[in-house]
């Protein structure tokens, strides 16, 4: 049985405010939890209706009902158990090589969970994030990352300021940009990606070197704008593809 | 006011056994229904709280409150309005020119909604789609096309049996499939995308003529493979990478 305080500090965590309060958050799905296990995070604690993980004995582990974890889970349908993890430090945002991603004011948790997977996938080690942005510890993001979270640095910044500082190019998407397979894409540098609902801010329009877009080719009008996650998946695809044809 | 009964046809067609029995399927979402009045397909009754569509004066309106609204919609925060629509009767499947996608079991509305969208902006006309896939009505799918549903033709049909007879290259993405940068992919064909958990079938393997991958780029193990609406992306964006840079 699990004590109220418990159930009101573990879903108290899907706010930011909590997560700070405690310094905790929470991964969910087997996956997130055997990657952060694996992972330099801290777990906790792990609240669990099954021992997956038989070989972590290092790890505080609670067993609890089916019922329990209904009580604190953020999924619509739990599944096996939540892992109770430290916040980690925020990660050191040093020069860095290669290609970032920078999100201008990213609001919906999905698809900053799908960017970290794909700069996860296509080796971009660094998300620059404007404070505004959804945080990553949020629950929902951390699930729709399937463990990446763990291996990407996402540093929330004055993102304006350090954009104004950087030496190399700076990419910005917008309907009008030049396309992105009549560029060339270099392979250092930093993809700018703009708020779901306005695009890239006016300031941080002026700081952009590159406006780039990806070409529509269907033949009716109307077709609403690719999702931002979706278009971050084609730009980065396409970086990848002219560092292909280069080597 | 709206009926009890009203109430309960409108929310059973979220059950594709009643949207069959009544021949109607419902689109949410202001530029959803605006994409729908534009096209083809017969709006039967708009349901709003407010009119945003003055110059439609051929569908009839019916104007309810906010929490009749709420008892008829699918989405948590509802926007606006419903539109009730007649099923449009399937689309022929003639022989077609270009890329078509091929969905091997795709189950997860999100994943359909995004990769008609995605069709649509890349100038595919058509998705062939196993029998047990989602359906397309599904009021998450057509939420999540944006409009692009009624300008893609998504057709259920015997998958395999139609490969087997279909004369182009048949593509398929398998873990241990070849680059899709260093392949040379034609602008005819049929792109098979798998299923959520398992892929692509045995059978449908066996049929398929090149395997092609997104490789990977990261530096750390343990990934999990990318989503396969994004999956689907980064390979459509290589199709017309491809084409830009043979034209």
């Amino acid at each position: 049985m699990l004590s109220n305080n418990v159930i009101k500090i573990i879903t108290s965590l899907s706010s930011k405010k909590y997560r700070q309060k405690y310094n905790l958050f929470i991964v969910e799905g087997v996956k997130n939890i055997g990657e952060v296990i694996k992972s330099s995070i801290k777990v906790k604690e792990l609240f669990i209706t099954e021992d997956l993980w038989p070989d972590e004995i290092a790890i505080k582990k609670t067993f609890i009902e089916e019922k329990d974890l209904k009580k604190i889970s953020f999924l619509t349908t739990p599944n096996v158990g939540l892992a109770l993890c430290e916040l980690p430090s925020d990660p050191k945002l040093t020069n860095f090589e290669g290609l970032a991603i920078a999100l201008d004011d990213i609001r919906d948790p999905g698809n900053l969970g799908t960017i970290v997977r794909l700069a996860d996938w296509f080796g971009v080690e660094n998300i620059l994030c404007t404070k505004e942005s959804v945080d990553l510890y949020n629950p929902k993001v951390i699930m729709s990352t399937m463990g990446s979270f763990s291996r990407v640095n996402v540093h929330y910044i004055n993102l304006a300021e350090y954009l104004k500082e950087y030496k190399g190019p700076i990419f910005g998407t917008f309907m009008e940009g030049d396309s992105i397979y009549e560029n060339i894409l270099p392979q250092e540098g930093i993809l700018v990606m703009g708020n779901e609902a306005n695009g890239i801010s006016k300031e941080i329009e002026k700081i952009t070197s590159h406006k780039i877009s990806i070409p529509f080719f269907g033949n009716k009008g109307n077709t609403e704008s690719l999702n931002v996650a979706v278009a971050t998946s084609v730009i980065l695809g396409e970086f990848k593809s002219q560092l292909s044809k280069k080597s």
